[in-house]
């Protein structure tokens, strides 16, 4: 039996062997080895923090990662983003019968690598199966649970006006990424997706300026899209400047020839931070320390406006308005 | 616009007024209506109980419930059989294309009014949609978080020769009731799911009876599968008595009119309860208290057996075991 079938979700035997064989042999832990339907753990001391995200990328392995280094990722950046030291995650796996075992064993290698990497557990899962054409291969859902650190406080709510914006690194790779493996393009040099884990780079934020208001990680609908929720979540505006905004050469080419725009589009590998002005150049060179901050760029401040607008002034001068996608660039990115 | 497309997953505008319109809606919460990717609130004291599961049922509404409700039952249940008592959930939607947004709206009132009966709150959420024939409708994977009062403690470990096992009530409802729904047929009387939520229930067994070894949900495989789950892991045989296992009349006429074993099939409001043999009258009888224990009964016991065989004494005297399937007696039950 090569491929994932129907049996697999049904609760009986065949479940217990998909279950040991595959998920506990890669993701084991001694929580997760209780071997109960729930994982019980002492409560950590102060404020938790829990964020849940599903994931449905294609295809599910692109260059610079896969579904399950990504469902290990995105959701670790969540809490990160909340200022959160990660501790626990679950995973609820949905299988499409006829996926291949092989390529599923790859995937909860790829979990484990990445939950070992960001230093979680993962204590809890579930496997269902649907039918050929119900689903697509593999849907990861992965939920986390972190701890706040005494004294942070990170929060649309600490958005003011004259407060600078800064982004760790370049805008777009992740989903320049996925769309070249997606359609196959071949470019000059391969562009990789910069899926990976942040709460090590947040951690050294926080210990250099702890004035830090907020942060978010641009991921669905890029910097666009989530400066636009910022400056609504906040009641303030934003305004940018193009020509701090870091973007690698070879996705700006990327994205010319693609038709897409680095600022709509997703990444898995970078934050935003917004902080009190007078902090901004040291953070900026806080995180240019950390190797997943070495692009950091102060690109642009917060404004007042009554109409929660991201403006930018572009490289030739002008201003314009830098919207949120009614819809979406990319399906599936995540 | 009347169903889900593409761009109410694109983390854009329309993905932001879906989320207000149908999840924020009914939903809401001081916690959820943070907007934060992820959501913070104050550590409990104690041990924590987390657990998470998938819910891909077909079809989506079923007599007794739907897929929302069972989302909010199925994870809260999972805590429940650990002692804890349930705080929060997040949901993760998977969403097809095409879905109608009436039905999404629908399923999304009746998980609110799941959690306001079971007294959880949902605190986190996430969205993605994929293209038609990718997905079926709605998948939902919800993630439990619970405490576990002190001096509880619930798990196999607890396990031993001599102990009493005790089920809550009817075996096989939601099975039979998912299957005349899939199935188009139509009993004399409509047989129902027995989805709810049951740590109501599992504290006032606690109350009576502190000796509580184990508790388990006979959901999937139903409680033949459950039972040699436990059998294995707390390394002991079970005996069952048929003749004390409760059956709904009309749900043992279905079952044999479908072809079905009501020991293999689905509950999702029903639990296994053991417990040492002296206290097991006083459990049944506690369960018998409340409401969604009254056809409460002791089935059987826990021997030594080394290779962990859950055996039954028919009600013709003779003995059979009871195995769990080797696949799965019906695909897509919760």
């Amino acid at each position: 039996m090569n491929t994932v079938d129907m049996t697999h979700g049904g609760g009986g035997r065949a479940m217990a062997d998909l279950i040991r064989d595959v998920f506990h042999k890669h993701l084991g832990n001694p929580t997760l080895d209780q071997g109960d339907d729930a994982a019980v753990f002492d409560a950590p001391q102060g404020r938790l923090v829990m964020s849940t995200d599903g994931h449905v990328i294609a295809p599910l392995f692109f260059p610079g990662g896969d579904i399950g280094a990504l469902s290990v990722h995105g959701t670790v950046n969540d809490l990160a983003m909340m200022g959160a030291n990660p501790l626990y995650l679950t995973a609820g796996f949905i299988l499409e019968e006829g996926f291949p075992l092989a390529e599923l064993e790859r995937i909860a290698r790829s979990m484990a690598d990445a939950a070992r990497a960001a230093d979680v557990q993962i204590i809890s899962g579930d496997t269902k199966v649907v039918e050929r054409g119900k689903g697509d291969g593999v849907f990861i859902t992965t939920t986390g649970l972190g701890v706040v650190p005494d004294g942070v406080d990170i929060s649309a709510r600490n958005v003011l006006p004259g407060q600078s914006v800064l982004v760790s690194g370049t805008m777009g790779d992740h989903g320049v990424a996925v769309l070249s493996k997606r359609e196959n393009l071949a470019f000059e040099t391969e562009i990789l997706s910069d899926s990976t884990a942040l709460h090590g780079l947040v951690a050294d934020m926080l210990k250099a300026v702890p004035s830090l208001a907020m942060l978010r990680d641009p991921t669905r609908g890029g910097l666009a899209a989530t400066l636009n929720e910022i400056a609504t979540a906040a009641g303030v505006g934003i305004t940018l400047d193009e020509a701090q905004i870091p973007i690698a050469p070879d996705v700006a080419a990327a994205c010319e020839l693609l038709g897409l725009d680095p600022l709509n589009t997703a990444n898995e590998g970078k934050l935003i931070a917004i902080c009190p002005s007078a902090d901004a150049p040291a953070l900026r060179d806080a995180m240019r320390l950390h190797p997943l901050g070495r692009n950091a760029a102060i690109i642009g401040e917060v404004t007042t406006d009554p109409t929660h607008l991201v403006l930018m002034t572009t490289a030739f001068g002008g201003t314009r308005i830098v919207d949120w996608l009614a819809g979406e660039q990319l399906p599936r990115i995540c």
